[in-house]
């Protein structure tokens, strides 16, 4: 996938950095696949664990960041606030299914790969509310 | 649709407000279909006016209403930190569609209704947001 | 929430019957949410059962049910073969999601209470492709 | 993304091939992110052309490969039927938006990226089909 190519046909590209952008709608979409097959495998796995709060994160996190990285594909009009509250969102949920799943990361192939997919995509989101309080103060 | 009746089932319910909840995913739900509904008439509408900015306000707020409406719908392991964040950017998203949508409301009668449901939604979203306070400091 | 009202505003309405098409959204976004929660609330469950099958089409049935809503909220340019095409997998997946949760409705009234949701649903879907495979021929 | 090193930490995968679920899989997911730029791209652009047709095969299409990628990154308890109805209405929902898109490709460049995306994406559908149909009689 190269997001930035396509973001780059745009007709009126924001002042956005294309770059942070593209990252952070990838980091979105691979987080969103992670943990819903994350999810799937806790369900289906036979564990003396209890592993109700990883698969509750992993749902979360998964349909936050399909809508962000919806919102993100989206460069006519922008609302810097609205952005900015929903990578907010995907930040924090990203932050705390990447917590849970390290957790796990001994015991659960599955949850330590969604660990690293969801510290990336924090990361990225991080990365992308900087460049957004940037734009909104210039 | 009776949000609440289907909430009361679960084997650990919180102790947030569950009218409250359910009328924040009962609004939701209905902010998502209408919402795509507008800018699907906007979309399809011969107008002298530009719509583009509805159109995408209408978009992003269908989007973030239904990942709303799926995340209040689990009562599993809450994090209120992520409901927070969640239902604020539902809240902001609604706000603005429902100001743009409102001034549209004389030309076009899809924008009326839809700027009268997302400011239902926005009020459902801060009515849930102050249970979610008072959960949270609980 | 009133869909027909929604949608009687589009500029261009489908020779679609609205009521049929009203009434499947509406059904839809419903069943979305109730399987929603009965996934969350089967998680959730301490149970002797084993309702990782259940689970499963719970999810499915919500992720078929959101996107099937949102595509029948659209009347501009509509194709019949994949709105029958999408119509047809919801069709599918609220039939096997009911069956699945009516088989264990003496035992979880969430289950009782999805396995109605979804038949609800697969009968809206039922009817509306009957109507759109009279549209398709007229 | 690597979705089939994910696919592969399932406890329990399924006999479908894992080369063509992961493919699938990626397409969906680029393919959604792609036909969201595109429609935003078609509502931003100043054009002579009548773009509408192409915004809403866009977002149709967008909204049906987002949910068929969440549906097959599951694999506990598969259900061959519902799997083959969803990426049925997949592959249809791409090809309508690769042919209309392609048909702008001299104009647009998001519509020349785009209709080759959804090609790609048609193409993983395809060969999917093929291997649903040939798990599900054996």
């Amino acid at each position: 996938m190269d997001a930035q190519e396509m973001l780059s046909t745009h007709p009126n590209t924001t002042s956005l950095d294309q770059s942070a952008l593209a990252e952070c709608i990838e980091a979105c979409l691979e987080c969103a696949h992670t943990c819903t097959a994350c999810a799937d495998a806790c369900i289906e796995g036979e564990s003396d664990m209890d592993m109700r709060h990883c698969i509750r994160t992993d749902l979360d996190c998964a349909d936050v960041c399909t809508t962000t990285a919806q919102v993100l594909s989206r460069q006519t009009a922008p609302s810097w606030d609205l952005l900015k509250a929903q990578v907010g969102a995907c930040l924090r949920a990203c932050q705390e299914c990447g917590e849970e799943c390290r957790s796990h990361a001994d015991q659960h192939e599955h949850c330590r790969i969604c660990g690293e997919t969801c510290q990336r995509c924090a990361e990225a989101c991080d990365r992308l509310l900087n460049e957004l309080e940037n734009v909104a103060e210039a």
